[in-house]
């Protein structure tokens, strides 16, 4: 198989899929995604059969606990598939949207349109749901997709992709519109990020190493999504109970995703009055605490922090604790440590607040809540394609909106310029 | 002299800088501007002078007369300068916008707060005025710069460069919040394009090599503006007198600016009854008419246009024109062979402006006014650092918006996940 003349072809049928998405109406788009959830639901035994054969070669190529369970799809994944898919369809459709509309001295009206970016590559591991996601979100945001999954998930995708062209065709779309790409090589992607005449952007989802190296390897934007180095700032001014609950939401309630909380920071002033509290629910949890010498004088439990700890995403049962001086000193080790994805401080001072908000550069900065609140369906976008830590286009949560651009339209009477 | 150490110097200083100007008050930036106004007026002769030494070598290199006329500076054109300053001054500050907030179920408020990208360096041809302009830009949207002018302006743009430091240091901001490269090495913007660990956007000003050498070599995003290659369509539904108009100012009003319209397409059914006119209103301002078969035969002085006339930005007085069927062959026309800058449809019928406003993919849209109207100051932008033909982040005109990003904030009151 010569791979680059196969991705050329995909780039090329992307490219004219991309031209009939963009203008296609909300009704088709919806249509495509109820049809396929109603595919996904009757060809659930087909799914099922093709996932088990990829769970099978994963084990006996001996794939470690998490990825085989990262891989596999039951019945109520499946489920979950076609729900995801009907969610998508309920979402106000993006593409079209006119706002901003202000009348100039010359008068013409000038305003924005939204519209899709055209192509998009996605390039993701092993959870073969994400097939669907995807395919979905680029769908209703008018963009076309070339979606290159997990070798491990090769037969699985392909029969959720057999699901996704049905639901284009029963709605008159181009079945190019999604396409999932068939071969294991991973020249594949080398290529699929280095076409920017076919492909506009490439989000990357999975593991550090993918997403550096395409982002290394990539001529065409990547929105892309790094550590979750995420801080909780407890200030000289936090409510008390507010920080203890906070904190614990933020390091307990899930450990291994990219919004829990890494690294406290707390005020000097009131670290002795809060510090133990925090961290004696926190070993009461079962969190390993790693400290500045200040939080090993006390907290006695709390292991001395190097400086790579502060650096560190745990995604475990360890958090990284520090004593500043104040929320100035706070935003200047979060603006060093932190991966600019999600800092909170917990403050009841308005001006500490408002510092914090401005000054912290992540992509979610909050005052008074919960670092787990950092998520696409928490901030209402209904879904969302990945978590953005860069600052250009989209930063944080991405859904429909971060897939499209906006356009200027002009609403004239014959103007012409003086 | 090692560039790539010269160059990284100047990248970690403004990495270092921009987080000092991110959260520079609006007092301070205003400050800042005012007092390069006034170092601008005050050092006049000065720069006058220097100018004139570039002036000077260039005619000795022997630089053609266009080259030379965008060269010069003359007190005018040092008074526009200082005035432009005080323009960007004047428009409001960006930075910290918080916009789009709502209050979740979880009782958490999302929203949007606007912030600077960071460090942009901008590559720019022989005008020494884009010094100011886009030092103005940058520091009014919280940003640090790093400018690279021109060879041949290499004294006028270190004339205004110890302007806008003068102003920093006045408002007490560093000095590195602009730099201007010292070096006419060209190795030295191979650096800048490539350095993503200190420079967050390029933006090329100048002709199409600079920008296709600048794109090409990038590691980071570019804001880059290609051809104005602009259509005007005189829809079958067209009222005759806003179409002469309307073709008369987008073609003759400034024959080299990018929004000047470069083709015209006219429906056939109209094409007999409008063209002729139309054509002698061309003709009779000095415009060379290249047509299709049908114009030609509407048109006896008409020559014929090839396939390449169709691609072609004149930048001059020809312009070229095909008879289409409709509409659709007009936006099928137009999303092949155009630029993606500027198109018009001259039309009467709603359903006909509505196709063109959602499926033409351009940069700019327009229903009955003049292409020429895409500029950063007829759309209200007060200023702009450029127009972009991308499609990601920034497209058209790209003013103080254009070099800021949004980041997600939330605003709680002890909320915790569920």
């Amino acid at each position: 198989m010569d791979i680059q003349n196969y991705m050329q072809q995909l780039g090329q049928a992307a490219r004219a899929a991309a031209a009939e998405v963009a203008k296609a109406s909300t009704a088709a788009k919806n249509t495509a995604l109820l049809a396929m959830a109603q595919a996904v639901r009757e060809r659930r035994d087909e799914l099922c059969a093709a996932n088990a054969a990829d769970v099978a070669q994963a084990r006996q190529e001996g794939l470690d606990a998490a990825m085989i369970e990262r891989l596999t799809l039951n019945a109520k994944g499946i489920e979950t598939m076609a729900q995801g898919l009907e969610q998508v369809a309920a979402l106000p459709d993006p593409v079209g949207e006119i706002t901003d509309l202000k009348r100039r001295p010359s008068g013409i009206q000038v305003g924005k349109m939204r519209v899709p970016i055209g192509v998009v590559g996605i390039i993701y591991e092993a959870r073969p749901n994400v097939t669907a996601d995807a395919a979905a979100l680029c769908l209703k945001s008018g963009n076309a997709a070339i979606l290159r999954g997990g070798r491990e998930a090769l037969r699985s995708n392909q029969a959720i992709a057999a699901c996704v062209r049905e639901g284009l065709k029963a709605a008159g779309l181009p079945e190019t519109v999604v396409q999932v790409i068939e071969t294991t090589d991973r020249a594949a992607v080398g290529h699929l990020v280095a076409m920017p005449q076919y492909v506009d952007v490439i989000v990357p989802r999975g593991g550090k190493g993918l997403i550096e190296r395409v982002s290394a390897e990539a001529r065409v934007p990547v929105i892309k999504h790094l550590d979750g180095n995420c801080h909780v700032y407890v200030d000289d001014a936090a409510d008390a109970a507010k920080a203890l609950r906070i904190v614990e939401n933020a390091k307990t309630q899930r450990l291994g995703t990219c919004n829990t909380a890494e690294s406290l920071l707390i005020a000097r002033s009131v670290a002795s009055a809060q510090l133990p509290k925090i961290a004696n629910m926190l070993i009461g949890k079962g969190v390993e605490i790693r400290g500045c010498a200040e939080t090993q004088k006390l907290v006695p439990a709390a292991k001395a922090a190097t400086e790579e700890d502060y650096y560190t995403e745990y995604l475990a049962a360890i958090i990284s604790v520090k004593v500043v001086v104040d929320v100035s000193e706070a935003i200047t080790h979060i603006n060093k440590y932190s991966s600019q994805h999600t800092d909170a401080i917990v403050t009841e001072n308005y001006t500490h607040a408002m510092r914090f908000l401005r000054e912290v550069d992540s992509a979610s900065v909050m005052v008074n809540a919960s670092t787990r609140f950092a998520d696409g369906f928490e901030y209402g976008l209904g879904a969302e394609i990945g978590i953005s830590t860069d600052k250009f286009h989209a930063r944080g949560p991405v859904g429909l909106e971060g897939l499209t651009s906006q356009k200027w339209i002009v609403l004239g009477d014959g103007e012409v310029r003086g």
